[in-house]
């Protein structure tokens, strides 16, 4: 299957000159999510984690089925004030002014094995904050998966230090 | 497994009072989510439906490894502004003023039975919303399915013209 073909693409969205992945169309293909799924855990699966973490919300929709499929546990990077225990924070830019990510302090135990996962790498953005997190609370990246890697925007150099995984690229 | 061992309540959050049921001890155990989405799926599982219909962003959480299990597609209600395509708008009421879910126009074809689904079923909130986003793009909403049910507050009978799952009760 040409996971390609279920991908949607949107001109200028969410800005001029940016032509957007919209995975919606794939993902309301049950047979396309399953395939999707299924072939990004099959590149993981031979390596050593314990837990799959995201950030809110599109990491949720993959990191969530993946952990599943590959019988982990999920951890959630969420966007500010939403987890009711105590959190650490990881601020990310926005094009104007911050926002943060929140972890749980007990989301991860200390030299825990953590597969990081979002749904597109581009220029980087929220998935280094998540591994931030990650990583303050004293867990190890095994490895970043994505989806989608916009090749071009060279977002695997900025993770050089940390494998990086990705199934569908542009 | 007694899954309500993995939740931690959470005494007074988001605001006093309430005692907030949090998830996120049972999703970074890996058998326990395991546990409850392969449950969640087996009480939905002989239903009749194409799609699975969550909001942002808990509803991701469950919804899409639920989608996945059952080899369903998933459709995602999301917050204002985050659908690259042409959308439909369904308000829901906050403490102070109202928000909005988007669900892309195409996102379901008319007659398209679909299973909505979110992590807890308080009084209702975003629920009625992913709810009037599906019928309104004319689908059919087969069931709705929970993981937790607060059963004391009712939410249940005001989701009366529905099928209604839960797999915990409090």
């Amino acid at each position: 299957m040409d996971l390609k073909e279920k991908i949607r693409i949107i001109m200028d969205f969410p800005k001029k000159g940016i032509s957007f992945k919209d995975i919606t169309t794939l993902l309301k293909d049950g047979e396309a999510f399953r395939t999707a799924i299924k072939s990004l855990a099959d590149l993981v699966r031979d390596k050593d984690f314990d837990l799959v973490a995201g950030p809110e919300a599109r990491g949720f929709i993959i990191g969530a089925p993946l952990a599943y499929e590959l019988g982990k546990g999920f951890v959630p990077a969420r966007k500010r004030g939403k987890l009711p225990g105590e959190t650490i924070k990881a601020e990310y830019k926005l094009e104007y002014g911050t926002d943060v990510l929140e972890m749980h302090k007990d989301a991860i135990e200390k030299g825990q094995k953590v597969l990081v996962v979002d749904d597109l790498l581009a220029t980087g953005g929220t998935i280094f904050s998540t591994i931030e997190l990650v990583e303050k609370l004293g867990g190890i990246v095994t490895a970043v998966a994505f989806l989608i890697e916009l090749t071009e925007l060279k977002g695997r150099e900025c993770l050089s230090n940390y494998e990086v995984v990705s199934l569908i690229k542009y």
